[in-house]
């Protein structure tokens, strides 16, 4: 299972290449206490600056605004400052979003609020986004308006999904108040979908597509989010500790509402009676959760999600034959796509 | 002394008159949760949504947005953008730093961190500042990528401007390692002088100013800022809680190493040495907060902080003479400026 669970190397290792130097131009510009906080955070050195290799993301995103651009028959540089841009929007996501969870670990080593303080969590995540505009803006692309315009909106539904996200942790399980599937999707919309759409259609955009192409796009990116969340979703329950650097069971554990659980919550049969009360049990121990995890996948929440993701799979797919491009990237796309889909980490 | 406390009224209330509906309009496409503890922040409700009235802030920085504009020959509404943009940034700082500095009071309500809980105050932050870069990029000024580089650039001084202003908490008073006047000055102009700059070279710069003239409204908003930001620091020890809103001698209490204590320090006067003792103390009680306050204005301090913002009040206004306009906005700027050096609150 090596070659699925693995990005495909060359799209996003090359990705990875080229907005490097746009990232470390834009943090070079910081306060150096917070520059250092980001270049942890980015896997370019330990916490007291001395530089390291490796153990930053996957750049995903930016692998998929780089191949929207040749797809619509422009070169990758041209969207560039667009894939760097999205790379710190992500990042800013991140370091805020790893604090309000009260998450320790990210990629293997302590996050940034854990390692830093809260202070300089919150203002290293403020220093990225505003970073991002700084990197769409710096370029004199003629259709510099234009992406930022498509990169507001998208941040703007990102952190509405945030919220979303958040106050379902506060919601019960079940019974009035609790959080239904389509609430679900929303939020997934937002906190998810949004910002790989923006990704994909930032590409489109600075590659100088037309409207209609860009939007198909931005709603093909929309919907390989939904199902990356979906995926997500599934690590966050099942996911091997060695692969994702995260504990065990961690989604169980801090009680969220994840689409596996709420499918399984919602089948007419006993295993999701069983859940619901394992649920509500106060601190749950190591076996609970274990038998949790069981009960959602004999319940059927495993298989939901599973199909949730193929279906967005599909239906973004569908987007991208729309826009019909006739481009040079096909193979590398479909490649990522396939990923987004079979990763396990 | 009303005249000097208050803003001058006509200028600021028409600018946030002005920028209401923009800052509406922004605020309205948010996760309803939101959506409303912003809405609480900038005194439109109260915390369940309920709607008020008054209680926001003093629109100092949209007031002076609009008289750049309004002062390089353009209409008020051209730079509408830009002032809601400002203000939806200082508004984000607000919110965010309350939360870093752990205050609890902010126009004498609790704070948002305090109502809604750190993960809300964060991600309304986080939603300020994506609004303040919509705001801009909406509308299709031909200035507009301008205007977003000139606000890009300011919020990534503003964020290491406050980075610096945390680090200060926890560095000595005296000896090595102590802060500096000089480190004090480069905070500052980071934390005040570069919103206040943005403010006035957004103004020029949506009125269609040349690239000379914008610049130079923007080195004036930055002694304008900084002004501001001696005045801020005056307050913070010698202000009125019933007409600051917030806890008396806050910044002491905070440990601040604001300009009047940094240079009653830096004073060859035995008052210099009692206060360096007092400050070490650990949990000083209010008589001995109270004392150093005294020693700070005995040893100078409050009089080397009001000298410095007179000089930067001059520095400023060299700057707009530079520019040389010849708009009609003179009068109203005046007024603005004067109020900045000699505000209570």
């Amino acid at each position: 299972m090596t070659a699925s669970s693995s990005p495909p190397t060359a799209v996003t290792e090359q990705a990875r290449t080229l907005i490097e130097p746009e990232l470390r131009t834009a943090v070079a510009g910081l306060d150096p206490h917070l520059g250092r906080a980001i270049g942890y955070h980015l896997g370019w050195c330990r916490p007291d600056g001395t530089p390291t290799r490796g153990g930053g993301g996957k750049a995903i995103r930016p692998a998929l605004t780089l191949l929207a651009a040749t797809s619509v028959g422009a070169t990758a540089d041209t969207a560039l400052p667009g894939a760097a841009a999205v790379e710190l929007v992500h990042n800013f996501t991140l370091i805020h979003d790893d604090m309000m969870d009260g998450d320790e670990l990210r990629r293997r080593r302590p996050t940034v609020w854990k390692t830093f303080g809260a202070a300089t969590a919150i203002l290293a995540g403020d220093a990225l986004q505003t970073l991002a505009f700084t990197t769409l803006a710096r370029h004199d692309s003629p259709h510099a308006p234009r992406a930022t315009r498509v990169l507001a909106r998208s941040m703007t539904e990102l952190v509405s999904g945030q919220t979303q996200d958040l106050a379902f942790v506060r919601r019960p399980w079940q019974g009035p108040g609790a959080v239904t599937i389509p609430e679900y999707r929303s939020m997934a919309a937002g906190k998810s979908g949004s910002l790989l759409g923006c990704a994909a259609e930032l590409g489109a955009v600075l590659g100088g597509a037309p409207h209609r192409t860009a939007a198909a796009f931005g709603r093909a990116g929309r919907h390989f989010g939904l199902a990356f969340q979906c995926v997500d979703d599934i690590i966050g329950i099942w996911g091997d500790p060695k692969e994702t650097g995260k504990p065990v069971l961690a989604d169980i554990r801090e009680g969220k509402k994840t689409l596996p659980v709420l499918a399984a919550l919602a089948a007419p049969v006993p295993a999701a009676a069983e859940l619901a009360d394992l649920l509500t049990t106060p601190r749950a121990d190591e076996a609970e959760l274990r038998r949790a995890a069981a009960l959602i996948e004999k319940a059927g929440g495993r298989r939901f999600a599973e199909r949730e993701s193929q279906h967005h799979l599909e239906r973004g797919l569908a987007c991208l034959a729309e826009a019909d491009t006739g481009g040079t990237a096909r193979d590398p796309l479909l490649a990522l796509i396939d990923y987004l889909g079979r990763r396990t980490s």
